[in-house]
């Protein structure tokens, strides 16, 4: 598999934050994901765990299920994974069941990421597939819009309390 | 929630076997669960990796997607989850994100179980979420059944091989 330039590896992870803001249109907590495939986008997804009541709605999962469906294959060989957000246990779990080869993420997540933060489940010695990590590709943009909807999300919460409850 | 009856793990295990069973009729790796909400069963799952050639689709993850869709909820609380053979990290990550209470599996994974051999993410107290685990449950059926499948899959392929690869 051919190397990314630092250029595409924005430029496919500005998509994974199209994917983000589409989650924040409809107030989901804003992560996105993508997945390429021979320099094509063959799977998307954003976080949907509350419009699909489903706990296992998350971006990446998402993505992955498309990119299977579009390649006829549970095996992800010779694709990049581009998610906003180190992803969670599940999300990390579901990229080594694919054998995805490659994940990029934005920022950390210190309280869920499995990936640098709490574990580093996608380099461990003992699983049956390893898979390389780049992390910190455009940081700054998916941490603060995660900190934007949060801080939206207080200050809604504040106006209800604010307002009796109204 | 009121705690189960040895007999009542057993029989909702026995479910979670009947789903093995039927992984095992279409040439899946027989793993199966349930999801039991208030004495009843509200999502059942059988791995179906190869015939839906998607990573995602573990036993785990189909019982609970149908358990959050019978509940309109992603968050399964009071419920408990069955399953024949030991969680993987992505199938733990989402018990976590289901907030699922309480959880039964039978036999032990020792390559990729992320509840009692490589991990015990279950009980991480970093994590949002803690579990209540029980294991053994039905055990020996639970890994006879894996053993059976393997023996068969390799009794399959040394037939080809004498056959010249008819």
């Amino acid at each position: 598999m051919k190397p990314l330039t630092n250029e595409e590896q924005v430029n496919y992870m500005k998509e994974a934050l199209v994917e983000a803001n589409y989650a924040w249109m409809i107030d989901e907590v804003p992560i996105g994901a993508v997945v390429v495939h021979d320099g094509q986008i063959i799977g998307r997804g954003h976080n949907l765990r509350e419009h699909g009541q489903d706990a296992t709605m998350h971006a990446e999962v998402l993505a992955i299920t498309e990119a299977c469906e579009y390649l006829h294959s549970w095996r992800l060989w010779d694709c990049q994974l581009f998610v906003t957000v180190e992803p969670c246990l599940m999300c990390s779990g579901a990229i080594i069941n694919s054998q995805l080869p490659e994940v990029y993420f934005g920022a950390r997540d210190p309280k869920a990421g499995a990936v640098r933060s709490l574990y580093t489940v996608l380099e461990d010695d003992r699983l049956n597939h390893r898979v390389n990590v780049t992390e910190g590709v455009l940081q700054e943009e998916s941490s603060t819009i995660m900190k934007e909807f949060f801080k939206t999300i207080r200050e809604k919460r504040k106006k209800v309390k604010r307002n009796g409850g109204n």
